[in-house]
């Protein structure tokens, strides 16, 4: 079970807000634990809350009409989910699905919205949050640019060091359990490509794969797809 | 010339906004003029203004080391530019280019951000853009993740009617002049498999090109490559 310092205060996102402004939120939050698998918003689902991460992995997608997954991302502690409900009437544009168990704390949208109309300190906070999101966004839109498939699982693979990453002896761990279609699905590519070149990879020791988790050996070696 | 009427107040984004607060927003901005071809903001630069567009065609995008164009969209009146600049120290992460001669607002950032930072409807406004803008970009990486070239081409040339499309008697018309070369940007692929569809569908009457401009006679077979 968590426990009760899971608290909003304890992200790092909230730390600029003083006492009276972090009450205020404690106040219309509430933490919830959610199970590996289960599914914490549904797409097409109308808005109720905005969700904050203590702990545990999420994964955010939306489906396809041919039912593939369009993974955005995978989220961590400190981060925030859905981006894009606030201050519109539109329902839940993704799905969170959970990959580790995850405890979050839950805030309802309305009270949540009322408390940003009335403090500019959170109000600023989540218009910074919301411009490194479109940040992001665009930087995954010049990743799928890339006409060339193994140079876009190469971004990918580097990003994903960056965003979830743990240093080793001998490398660099993306700390996610990954199939070769969620690979594929993230560099909007083919399982048989995310094969092959993994493959290669693999045989020319750049990468290896534990668990289904690719830990990286010579970051360097990615990098050079990118020239 | 552009007349005295081109004020902010016109644009539909600040129409919630009372007097005070539109005086406010004028007094801090001023309107430019600037011909096709010209830059209004570079990738790189440090942060200075943010523009609002009165009239015109402004193509934002980046550009990666191969020197290939990242395009991220067209935009028109009633749309603001960048968007991910608000409460962060980096540059501008977009180059802004005058497609068609365009007259824009420029508020000097650090001003408006203080007019945010005391306007709580202001606030919530960009809140709102912000999250809209989040919305479209996952939209756009969703049509990147389909596998099939053909489909990418298919989509992008629906959601460019959807922002640029006139109405005619036959078709709707793209009201913008492309290159082969910039819709292969857009759709993150080759400017061959973008010659191959479009000639494929010229043959079908799907759609004309004029003047570099593209009307879609049959949308219902644009959608077809969809299903």
């Amino acid at each position: 079970m968590h426990s009760n310092k899971q608290t909003l205060s304890s992200l790092s996102m909230f730390q600029a807000l003083d006492k009276t402004e972090m009450d205020k939120l404690e106040n219309i939050s509430n933490i919830q634990l959610f199970s590996k698998k289960s599914h914490i918003i549904m797409e097409g689902d109308s808005r109720d809350a905005v969700y904050f991460i203590h702990s545990g992995i999420v994964k955010i997608y939306t489906v396809d009409v041919l039912g593939n997954e369009n993974i955005i991302h995978y989220l961590r502690k400190d981060s925030m989910f859905p981006y894009s409900i606030f201050f519109v009437d539109d329902p839940y544009p993704v799905t969170a699905e959970v990959v580790e168990d995850a405890v979050v704390s839950a805030l309802p949208i309305q009270a949540f919205e009322q408390l940003l109309f009335e403090n500019a300190e959170l109000a600023k906070y989540i218009i910074q949050i919301l411009s490194q999101r479109i940040h992001l966004l665009n930087n995954r839109i010049r990743e799928f640019c890339a006409n060339d498939v193994n140079l876009r699982i190469a971004s990918l693979l580097i990003r994903l060091t960056e965003e979830h990453g743990i240093r080793h002896r001998n490398g660099i761990l993306i700390n996610l359990q990954l199939t070769h279609q969620e690979v594929a699905y993230m560099a909007g590519t083919t399982r048989e490509s995310v094969n092959r070149l993994l493959n290669q990879l693999k045989k020319n020791k750049t990468i290896s794969i534990h668990n289904r988790k690719i830990m990286i050996h010579q970051i360097a070696d990615l990098h050079h797809f990118l020239l």
